[in-house]
């Protein structure tokens, strides 16, 4: 993978008026041959936030943008048809869970993930890095890799970050993530130094493997992750071994596990400055709609989370002035949408009154539901974020969006603002 | 609800090259002034069978009809899209389930069932007769009605031949069934006639109703109830009993109740040719591939079951051969489709590999497939039976049927063939 300076690295961030428009990137980077690459397409005068574009062998993702997740192969309740409808470009799927079930070599057989889930567009899966350390019982981790007990069976499995770039070829991804060593909060700081500087000599090695295994023939580019804790020099220290690193992205792991939200905020805004310019940044786990907003003023392209399908799946549904839970008997006479501006099949085809009444009966269809209309919700967010850097307009519409969208965890504490939205501008 | 003689009452029972001809009936009956109405198409030579068509204000169905169950106003884990692409004509819901939950006033202020849920072709509602003996608790029969505890909270109900026409009005049902009395077998013999005799009184008494409440203004036409266990002589009874009434079709209940198949087949042998040649005729809670085939020969029009969604949910698929079980490890390799001959979602865009591992990880989207998949199964039987019918082949078909489909009770004991194919002869 090759990095190639910005053909016109000092063209004005000129606004554009869609996102299909073939503006000239202002900066950009190339993997495969030129068949993977991000294209910087303007930066925002007011906030760290930028507009750009990732190009991979299955088509073009515009970013910032929201990637629903699809663990096991399937975004959960929903058809792949129905995920793309909602206008998802790619999503992800994960690693360490397809290992288990249904292992790598049923989904190589079938021609890859993308034939095996029937989702053409692109597919990032998670080096499963997370889940070890977080699902799998009993992990010991040693230099070379981590051993662990499936959270199924029990049943003994390693992973190696050389091993987990075997498994994501195998899977035919189109972005892999480096196997990282994931901590649980609170943790001594030497075991988050221990970790983070081990999770920079994995990414090395992960580098090493991906060239002997992947490369340019293949159709997979793979990102480092960042890691650190919320220790401010690790963050800043790791996010440079990564900046350093030839990989195709940046991904900032480890945060969004409970610390509190001024927190993350900060180890954002020093860490993604070490990031190059030139390389999607990916805040992986992180996904309300206040967070995709203020992750994209501190400077954050790609973003995944359960949240919106999980929330759904519990009757927690977006709207414009915060998530409400339709399972409340308030709704049981509201026959009218759940959003009236929505276009999701919720919202247009059916009543508030009768989504409360599948949530009551403990009908699936109800899921179904939800699931979509929080993946329009949060891809409707990501519509207005692009259209608002094309038009230079970002830090307005954050501000609309700040004005009237109420956060769950500012409801649960009075007067407590969301913490990323509190120091929105730029390098704050 | 007047029934007029056939137009054509003579007319031979010409073959038909097409479902949507407009063939003149042999027989036909109507209701609403003319605004719903039975038109019998033509009547096997070699068998009961009859092919017809089912006119209503929101549209035509062609018969013989299986109709998806949506109890709860939702066929289960699936849009109403999908039902109706599985090739569905009409669905059911359910008025004891629908008076619980939302409750009749919430269907009512949604503008009706069809606006509720989403479905504009016809529905038909069940009584809930089944239901409060079936599901409800402590039910008390008096002449009057029936009292008993919801199955949800055990709040005390009471229903009544009128009340229940009242609630079906209040959906907006196209197709009403009346109150009727129903034992669970075995039952003294005292206790079944006793409870036929207080079905067909409350068949009475439901007409009176219907006749006061709903009428002509209405959308909603009234069917009649067959009752008697399995006792000859009550059955014949009762099958007079509601030719008798002046309702717009007549139904079969009370059976595919565990008795034995051969029980059944005998008890539709000599109940349907006491029924109208001019009005539908409905068999209850039937709705296997082989009750289809053999209950059509046997002179029934319409079908419904939960077996096709329920047998789904739980890994059990339809294919030419028979039902398979697709959580069988037998599949986790199997990239090719569930039946290549089958034309729905699950097996034109995904393998039984895939579908495997998603029972296998507990994935809605499995039990998606599945439901679609077998409501398009038993669509795809009955077009079959409607062609063979407009080309006067059915017996044949249905030997072809027979010969290769292997019924699941068949294959539980050895050398036991499905007892309504034993003798699908017409008059046996």
């Amino acid at each position: 993978m090759s990095i190639s300076p910005a053909p016109l690295a000092d063209a004005p961030s000129v606004p554009a008026t869609g996102a299909n428009n073939r503006r000239h990137p202002i900066a950009t980077s190339d993997a495969l041959g030129g068949r993977f690459g991000f294209d910087l397409l303007a930066e925002d005068t007011q906030t760290l936030a930028r507009r750009g574009r990732i190009r991979t062998t299955r088509g073009v993702v515009e970013t910032p943008v929201f990637m629903p997740v699809g663990t096991q192969a399937t975004v959960k309740t929903l058809d792949p048809i129905e995920v793309e409808a909602t206008g998802a470009q790619i999503v992800l799927a994960n690693t360490y869970h397809l290992m288990l079930r249904p292992g790598v070599d049923i989904v190589r057989e079938a021609g890859g993930l993308h034939a095996f889930m029937g989702w053409q567009r692109p597919i990032l899966t998670d080096s499963g890095g997370f889940q070890v350390f977080s699902l799998a019982a009993n992990n010991k981790v040693t230099e070379q890799g981590v051993t662990f007990a499936s959270h199924i069976d029990g049943s003994r499995w390693t992973m190696t970050p050389e091993s987990v770039i075997d498994l994501q070829l195998g899977y035919g991804s189109d972005i892999m993530m480096q196997l990282d060593h994931v901590l649980g909060l609170p943790a001594e700081p030497t075991a988050i130094r221990d970790a983070t500087e081990r999770s920079a000599r994995w990414l090395d090695r992960a580098v090493a493997a991906y060239d002997e295994q992947g490369g340019p023939e293949s159709r997979s580019v793979l990102f480092g992750i960042q890691q650190g804790g919320m220790d401010r020099d690790l963050r800043v220290w790791s996010a440079q071994r990564v900046a350093e690193a030839n990989v195709a992205g940046c991904a900032i792991g480890g945060l969004s596990v409970g610390e509190p939200k001024p927190v993350m905020a900060e180890m954002l805004e020093i860490s993604t400055p070490h990031l190059p310019r030139n390389k999607p940044r990916y805040l992986m786990g992180v996904g309300s709609p206040e967070d995709l907003w203020h992750g994209v003023a501190r400077g954050i392209d790609m973003f995944d989370c359960v949240l919106p399908t999980r929330a759904a799946r519990n009757g927690g549904l977006y709207t414009p002035d915060g998530r409400i839970t339709i399972t409340n008997a308030s709704f049981k006479r509201r026959h009218v949408p759940i959003d009236e501006t929505c276009d999701c099949p919720a919202c247009t085809r059916f009543t508030a009154a009768y989504i409360h009444h599948l949530f009551r009966a403990g009908e699936v269809f109800g899921l179904r539901l939800a699931s979509m209309h929080n993946l329009r919700f949060l891809a409707r967010q990501i519509d207005t974020i692009r259209a608002a850097l094309d038009t230079g307009t970002f830090a307005a519409a954050m501000s609309d969006f700040d004005l009237r969208y109420q956060p769950v965890a500012s409801r649960g504490r009075a007067g407590e603002p969301g913490a990323l939205r509190a120091q929105p501008e730029r390098g704050l």
